[in-house]
């Protein structure tokens, strides 16, 4: 059952947006056993619009498509997508009611009011998040679905009205797969150490890597429930060659191996943060359920702070500068102190693009972890680009606090 | 002048990575004058990138790919490359050069090594900032680019290397732009409030809507250098009918609007979060130059540390409850004292997906802004998703303090 994905707005071919949707509708696709076959983003353009259904639809099974739904001018997918289909639009009270359920204390205006047409020859399902409906179109034998561009709202539907009926209409295969996300090797040293491994593996396995700040996903898949035996066959063989370079079995953020591992052990973590600014904080809280374990950050991005709130020494700040071991373990200490955890990190250093000296050159950046009263302080040397720089040191310093756990057991 | 842009990788459409390259490349080939006509994300198939290129070769002057130029198995974009513009593959020593520069310490691995094949009917273009070179190729007056996927990489290579050339090379006609952040209006509201000026907008101009999380970002757009004059009255008539509600006239981030409002005025900033999580911190320290405004941030997100670091008192935690206005009003001044601070801005609120009440259901904020003495504490009612809530709780709490920014002029 093959699949594929149309995002549309001028907005995106012309980088104003990232277009997040393809991604996330695809994964919600393959894991629900269809084959994403391609995405492709175009303009709110009709005839484009056309063309590429024309072009796409006879090579897959379905096309979601997000987005031109809005209520302006520029928006245009709803009345295109009725002229390709040869139907017209009829106005449709349903949607009308949905949208005042939505709005209770708002007059509807004029342009909100006509999101209530609806293609005549569509399953019209409503949105309960949004005012733009969603609309499904069958076509000998093949489906297209009209969905909104804005990323809350098309989640919402595509869980909860899209994919049960796709999965229900088409009954795909399950795509098998297991993620690993392996620690301490590149990719290409990874590649050489399992290149046995890949080399004997079965007809119709696959393995990718994918490289993504100081770790490797690997990826093993193979098609069709009835492959499960001998997929399990192949990830203990990749277990046994991995071992302890494994830092999951799934594909899920360290973020959130960090929460689970602190969670199991009933520890606590606190963060003090100087070029992180905040992020390690930002990436911890955003694993639901994380004040069970996530108690507090302190975010000093200025010298006194690190004294008044990490009791971080005048001395160490002037003898050493901000960006030092010293000051690292001492921001790191401060933060087990002040907000009381068990476990802390610290980062400090320069983030870029301005600030790096001779000695000191931007991504330069120590880390301290603590858990309990053991600690490990390091230095990082990281590129010059900021936003890789925040995520980079991020990154290294939550595997560091959870090298750290593994050193104890 | 046309562009389309490819990104190579089963990575993309099994969901596994969000393809953020094509809107990157996007938006650096739109401002360089350039019309992007389409993005496309394929697999890492043979048959699929060369029927891809067929398909899209037509239609435009320039084809940017990104991604399989890794040295594992599923990298397959340079073999596929060569074979597709039938040339061979040859050893380029240069390239060797430039990797064992890049990596003074490391021994280079065979796989490593091997990424210093190139095709021999194209430019080898180093890529100084990874292992994978780009290269170039002219077929039939029209330019292909193979890049490499890491974004930071592509990035570098895009900036520096290829956008220069292809400037040279085509000499595309300007895309003139105005974008202007306005805040106040839902989408449809402040479409109805411009209709006029829209009706009337001369022959090949074009006005655009995004709304993003309690903005809109308006866009007003024209090609070709010869019509800056009439884009300048068009502007002047948009500015006249929106005056207070334009928050910036340039597509810039939120946190970058406060930044400039903040340096401007000579002010420190320090934030007090909770339900955010330090995502506020994040996002202003995302902007270079941040420490000279931005003092720190405290993440309370235990009621212990609201008291210990913030002075919040035991009674209103107790009487109102954490997320209250009374709680929101002392973290505001808390962190004000705390950090030292001109303005402060503090977040309270139930994120989700867990942790509502009847009473308090998921997506209640409390956020309290101070500027010197004055503040305003105001309770949003948000959704039911945690990454949008702390990113809306977090946009809403910037929008906050600028108001009060506005109001004192």
């Amino acid at each position: 059952m093959k699949a594929a994905i149309i995002t549309i707005g001028d907005e995106i071919l012309i980088g104003q947006i990232i277009d997040t949707n393809s991604g996330w509708v695809a994964q919600q696709l393959t894991l629900a056993g269809f084959e994403v076959e391609e995405m492709q983003s175009i303009g709110d353009n009709a005839q484009q619009i056309k063309d590429t259904l024309d072009d796409v639809f006879p090579r897959v099974d379905v096309i979601l498509t997000t987005g031109g739904l809005g209520p302006t001018k520029d928006d245009i997918t709803k009345k295109t997508l009725c002229d390709y289909f040869a139907t017209t639009m009829v106005f449709d009270n349903t949607v009308l009611e949905n949208i005042k359920e939505l709005f209770p204390d708002r007059t509807i205006n004029s342009l909100t009011h006509d999101q209530a047409y609806v293609p005549k020859d569509s399953i019209v399902i409503q949105n309960k998040v949004g005012t733009a409906p969603v609309t499904w179109f069958d076509y000998n034998g093949k489906v297209l679905v009209s969905m909104p561009g804005v990323p809350y709202e098309m989640k919402y539907v595509m869980e909860n009205e899209i994919l049960p009926r796709l999965q229900q209409r088409f009954e795909p295969e399950a795509y098998l797969k297991r993620v690993y996300i392996v620690k301490g090797y590149g990719e290409s040293a990874l590649a050489l150490h399992i290149e046995e491994f890949e080399n004997n593996l079965p007809e119709g396995f696959g393995l990718a890597y994918l490289p993504s700040l100081g770790i490797v996903k690997l990826r093993l898949f193979v098609r069709g429930e009835h492959r499960l035996k001998e997929l399990k066959e192949q990830e203990k063989k990749l277990q046994a060659l991995l071992g302890d370079a494994i830092l999951a079995e799934k594909d899920i953020a360290i973020e959130k191996v960090l929460g689970l591992r602190l969670f199991e052990q009933g520890l606590t973590l606190g963060t003090a943060e100087s070029c992180t600014g905040g992020n390690i904080a930002h990436l911890v809280t955003s694993i639901p359920g994380s004040s069970r374990y996530f108690k507090g950050t302190i975010v000093s991005y200025a010298n006194e702070e690190k004294i008044n709130l990490l009791n971080v020494s005048q001395e160490s700040l002037e003898r050493f500068g901000a960006v030092s071991e010293a000051v690292a373990m001492e921001m790191a200490l401060g933060a087990q102190k002040a907000l009381n955890v068990d476990s802390s990190i610290s980062t400090t250093g320069i983030a870029g693009p301005d600030g790096g000296t001779e000695e000191k050159p931007v991504g330069t950046v120590w880390i301290c972890t603590r858990l309990k009263d053991k600690y490990v302080a390091k230095k990082y040397q990281l590129g010059k680009f900021r936003d890789a720089n925040i995520m980079r040191a991020s990154n290294f310093a939550m595997l560091q606090l959870l090298d750290m756990f593994d050193q104890k057991n």
